[in-house]
């Protein structure tokens, strides 16, 4: 990420078409739209207030849910000493080419390397360790809600792949595995609320390869949104662990009977990240669409000047604006801009509905109404503009989510043989594959598809599996999984 | 910060006297009313849900009053590559001896360090620069809640002193100075209401001395805050930086006359630190005392079992506290602990009023309240509790607020020479001295009092100033500063 904004910042409007190239439209509306912007860090971006505020709403609405079912928040250091984070050899595996390690402090060299935490389990376990002693003290559910750090060298996009990242991680502990996975369903419907009700994303759910899954993890339920470059791209997750953590950190408690047990653990998370979809996904080539619960102004009233009606023009439109207060309505009142400009720069910047009004329209009590999304105009009168304004916004809410569905399904292509995968595939459909267990066909898949893998497994399973061969190798399917090319 | 956990988890009371121990005292009331514990990473610590929730209060707090000045959040990146840092001579002089620094990723030693931010002028103002091109890009007013680390070798106390601590930095940037200063009681304002209404904290609010003020700062306004050990800490704080950073860092704009200028430029925060001076400030040798607008769970509700009564009792110890659910009402309904045990468990947490509830209670329809600041009991009929409840509560916060602003008035002394000032830093006051703006005399301060220094100069000065002599040299005064120990 280096001196593309100078470049992109000397024309106002989206230059590229986002069906032609989705990489150079995407990076213009991150900067046009004023969503971020390139730091002199490679790999990390600033979270300009328009992205900073939905991810506000993200956090608030996620939070709220945990709290309810007894999570609770803490905040637990960002650095990690080496010693600790190397006790669980898959999880360390996974992580260390990745990590960012503090050597000294002013001058001075410190004695042991710390790692700006890439995840937290081996830190906050370390605790866990010490403050689980008997089942009176489970189950133990904390969240945080922090800056982590992954030095990938995969190419990095703006909110979609970042060095740092904003994100919830969830660590919780129960006394045995069934409680510990019944939460499974819990954390996985709050994430795919927030997802579908606020975000308008609709998502494929599934378990993780094991290949795939989580470094350390027993398994991984992920969830897999479709982008519009025919790629697919991870969102939230969650990781049952088992008891693989805890052994390795010495995470016990004396059961009712007094015998002492290993307890079972969950992790889960929602990033960032999903700004990057949210954007990609709902936009076009104007600039941002936004659903309208996440958007701060959700309205945004330009009032039409013309000759000597300005003043009881723009009265009015702060009349109207005011009734819609609830709804962050803005009057954009500037001289300086004409009335075409501003409706461009809203455009731009993803306001859901734009309510004009002229001197004619005046005359006539009433404004007219454009949506953001398909750009339908309506004439309303001015007595019936907040109710009016709130059915339109829901409409605008459910649209986005239903285009957004069958984007992902019609993009999903069943196949029955390697040449089919390869096709769909090709066609930058995401497949829908009868498979089998064997390690080296998981492998054989990227080589078949040029870029594959499986995206995940969804629990419910067509009832032809039974009657299914594995695409790669012939051999009895054992499940049908999702395969695509992937961030 | 190492191996003291075990040590004070053995019992469960606190063991030491605030008064005699401090330090003592104030560890173990972090251990054990599990607010705080050590890590394996040397002066960081792990903010347990119970003082996290507090930070969320405050955060939120402020975030409202922030927004109405129309301050938006925004997110930048953690890592300040060298060359970015340097840029501004004081600030870096001041910052580098703190800076943890990042050198290597995964194996991969980098090609420039990069600073794990102590704060974010640096890196924010390089986008400042880049955002800021006309009048009409200002004022611009951004801030942001995040971690910071200062790799400081003073001896670290949990809360008060940590090499990682949370804040909010709020950075803005005005055409004209006296815009730019008439922020000044904004904020301030903002952070005396919270620490006021919320924390029960008095504070003195002042400039600081050249000495002492922020490090690339033209002044800085701080709030002093008097801890029960006689030492002073300082809190919130405000900073005019006049176009220092704005030099620095090329950040102008064009006015409405067409002539480039530079910009001028505040930056303002409020700590984790806090938390521990609440903590220290109200709590005492039973454990933690809560202002009741920040505790959480406000009420705990304990039913006292005697024979076969258990049940009845228990169904209106529910009933109770479903009619305060509002005020995060906790039933405590464990069988395993004795009503003796809950009472003292519930005093070490902090939770602001009991409720007990036995048969004779019952028999009476009444209930006894007992507050945790200052233990006094009262029985209440049942019909009435939750207006009574209602008022205690308001009771408690003003008396908290109250009995601390006592405290810090009773411990302020007028000095008029060295040796008034000597004997005042002695026997653990602060200090109220004239003072000439002479640094040879503000660096005899130091000496003089034996590790005493200006806190700030409060802005309303006496009126004996006029005829008034600097303590240390004789010459006249040009000034009344508060003068005391200090964190």
């Amino acid at each position: 990420m280096g001196k593309k904004t100078e470049k992109v910042k000397d024309e106002k409007g989206i230059t590229a078409e986002k069906e032609d190239d989705f990489t150079d439209w995407f990076t213009q509306l991150m900067i046009k739209a004023e969503l971020a912007d390139y730091t002199d860090v490679s790999g990390c971006i600033v979270f300009r207030p328009a992205s900073y505020a939905i991810w506000e709403k993200i956090k608030e609405e996620c939070d709220i849910r945990f709290k309810k079912l007894g999570v609770k928040n803490a905040y637990f250091p960002l650095f990690i000493p080496e010693h600790v984070l190397v006790k669980e050899q898959e999880h360390i595996e996974g992580f260390s080419p990745e990590v960012a390690w503090v050597t000294h402090a002013g001058d001075t060299k410190l004695s042991e390397r710390l790692a700006v935490r890439p995840t937290s389990e081996t830190i906050m376990y370390e605790s866990y360790s010490k403050w689980i002693r008997s089942w009176r003290d489970l189950p133990l559910k904390l969240n945080q809600w922090n800056n982590v750090v992954r030095w990938e060298f995969k190419h990095p996009v703006p909110f979609l792949r970042t060095r740092e990242f904003l994100w919830n991680e969830g660590h919780t502990v129960y006394a045995t595995k069934k409680e510990a996975e019944s939460e499974k369903d819990q954390i996985i419907g709050i994430y795919k609320e927030v997802c579908e009700e606020f975000l308008a994303l609709p998502s494929l759910i599934g378990k993780k390869s094991d290949k795939e899954k989580f470094a350390g993890a027993e398994y991984t339920i992920s969830m897999e949104f479709y982008m519009p470059n025919g790629k697919c791209i991870q969102g939230p997750d969650f990781h049952h662990d088992g008891q693989n953590f805890a052994k390795a950190y010495n995470i016990k408690f004396l059961n009712k009977v007094g015998k002492e047990e290993y307890a079972y653990q969950n992790t889960w998370a929602i990033t960032t990240r999903m700004l990057g979809v949210t954007f990609a996904i709902h936009s076009d080539k104007k600039g941002l669409i936004l659903p309208p619960r996440i958007a701060v102004n959700k309205v945004v009233i330009v009032p039409i000047f013309f000759g000597d009606s300005k003043e009881k023009v723009l009265k009015k439109a702060k009349e109207v604006g005011n009734s819609l207060s609830e709804l962050g309505a803005i009057v954009d009142e500037r001289e300086e801009y004409s009335a075409g400009y501003k409706f461009n720069d809203w455009e731009l910047k993803g306001i859901p509905l734009r309510i004009e009004i002229g001197p004619k329209d005046l005359e006539k009590d009433s404004v007219v109404l454009v949506r953001r999304d398909n750009g339908e105009k309506e004439s309303v009168k001015i007595k019936d503009v907040k109710k009016k304004v709130e059915g339109l916004l829901e409409d605008i809410q459910t649209s986005l989510f239903k285009r957004a569905d069958k984007l992902l399904r019609e993009n999903i292509l069943r196949v029955s043989s390697a040449s089919e995968l390869k096709k769909a595939i090709a066609g930058k459909k995401i497949a829908f594959a009868p498979l089998c267990r064997k390690r080296g066909c998981e492998d054989m898949i990227k080589f078949e598809s040029v870029g594959g893998k499986v995206l995940n497994i969804p629990e419910e399973q067509p009832k032809e599996l039974g009657k299914s061969k594995c695409v790669i190798c012939g051999d009895k399917a054992e499940y049908f999984g999702y395969v695509g090319k992937s961030y």
